[in-house]
């Protein structure tokens, strides 16, 4: 099923879960990106690439297939001694090969598996934009894709310096928003990462660790703690001893054109004009913050 | 299986063919698809974004799973009713559920998907970055992965316009390599794209339409004459009657980190310095190239 965006005329379209972006959304994207990397920069973040693959057997560590199985997608080679039709609508499993490959359903993942057994300071930030697959149960324009492109800024270290991290992006986003005149709100959002039944499941009611942007009942951005999850199973330390702790601010790019497209109707222009206003307004706002720290 | 490529001390490793590229790499890339973006640009090619997924029954359309079917890797979802143990080092096919999706191992391919139908002038250049995939018999650092990124420009048009476009970039590729000082040489090379026993393949070794860039044995930069072949399978026509012919160019990414830093013995500043030195000669010829037109 082929679907045009409402509102892009670029020749966008969405086949089945999976945009083909025409050239203004791809331009958009671009800035897009430009303006969350320069705040990550800003940051003292180093900027990494992550492959859109990991071993199954590293995704398990994180959980991923207890908690996500209706999400997983793996990557899986033919078996070719049962060479499927030469024109096969789908690869039967009888046809499949063991599957040791796993399709990340978010970026941040690499990192932690990137960093395994390291010993890290007090804070250390990274940045990467990467694709995430889901296999979701419907799919609906860049609304809620199969694949997608997330920009991720990451922070390990003491838990104070995460929730430093976390607030410094939540008000960056919120001014951008604002400059941007988007409209967006913030809520705290159940995060289905961890074991409905588990205490972190019980922590996390009493304190939210996932918040979310939402442009009308779109999350365009996901702000989450993930306190010493990841440092734990994946043996990273602080030098001042035990685990790190970890926490990560997403965006998610098509649904931020997505958001522009409504806020804008569709011109492209204003959008642009949307983003570099959120961008000057952001690079202002982080020199005040500098020029209030020095003075 | 992990490994630190030779010369790359940025903290880039490669794990069972998946980079995960540190800060200097990730530099570097951008650096090196900017300017084959701007010989794009100055091409009139507009800039899109295409899916690292297809649906299996379109990249069916393309022969890819008869001509491929040792490189093809799919995405298969789980089998809810057989959920793999909590913490599985592979996903067996008994767990896996039949395969609508396929990760292309080109890029090219979306173009001719996304433009099935349509009919266009007598030249169109469009151009992406995307991710391919590909399930290669071994591994070898940034040499040889299982997924890479690829900067691809496509022409689709008359066979005329479309022999302009490679030899433009066959000439644009050697200026730059010669201003960055690094030693390529340029041969035909056998296209496996086509069946061996084929006519294609017969009029393929008497005039390749395939051509390779090589640092050393590692092929960087491949030029591609798909006569009309995408130009029927997916029923693009020309506006004066008959199907499109196409052509491409490609770029791997990762195999010019490589190249670059086997020839600056892994010398960050030397390898940007040279790829800003290729970007200024060949935005140099391409003002000479005007010029001559002009004068």
């Amino acid at each position: 099923m082929t679907q045009a965006p409402p509102l892009l005329n670029d020749g966008t379209r969405v086949r089945d879960g999976m945009p083909t972006l025409g050239p203004a959304a791809t331009r958009l994207i671009e800035q897009l990106d430009q303006v969350f990397v320069g705040w990550a920069a800003d940051s003292g973040a180093a900027a990494m690439t992550l492959p859109p693959m990991q071993n199954v057997a590293d995704l398990a560590t994180l959980d991923v297939y207890q908690n996500f199985p209706h999400l997983a997608m793996v990557a899986a080679t033919l078996d070719t001694g049962h060479l499927p039709e030469a024109k096969p609508r789908q690869i039967d499993p009888s046809s499949l090969q063991a599957a040791g490959i796993g399709l990340p359903s978010a970026v941040c993942y690499g990192f932690y598996l990137h960093l395994r057994g390291r010993t890290l300071p007090d804070r250390t930030v990274l940045t990467a934009m990467g694709t995430c697959f889901r296999n979701e149960n419907h799919f609906d324009g860049l609304r809620r894709l199969r694949v997608f492109r997330l920009r991720e800024v990451v922070a390990l270290g003491q838990p104070d310096e995460i929730r430093q991290h976390l607030s410094r992006f939540t008000a960056l986003s919120f001014r951008f928003a604002e400059a941007a005149d988007l409209d967006v709100t913030h809520a705290a959002a159940s995060d289905p990462f961890f074991d409905q039944n588990s205490q972190q499941a019980y922590w996390q009611q009493l304190n939210p660790i996932k918040h979310e942007f939402l442009f009308g009942d779109l999350a365009i951005a996901s702000v989450n703690e993930h306190r010493k999850f990841f440092g734990e199973r994946c043996a990273i330390s602080l030098e001042s001893g035990g685990p790190v702790s970890t926490g990560c601010v997403g965006f998610g790019l098509e649904r931020w054109v997505q958001a522009l497209m409504e806020r804008y109707r569709g011109d492209w222009d204003a959008a642009y004009a949307a983003v570099e206003a959120g961008r000057v307004a952001t690079a202002e706002s982080e020199l005040q913050r500098q020029a209030t720290k020095v003075g």
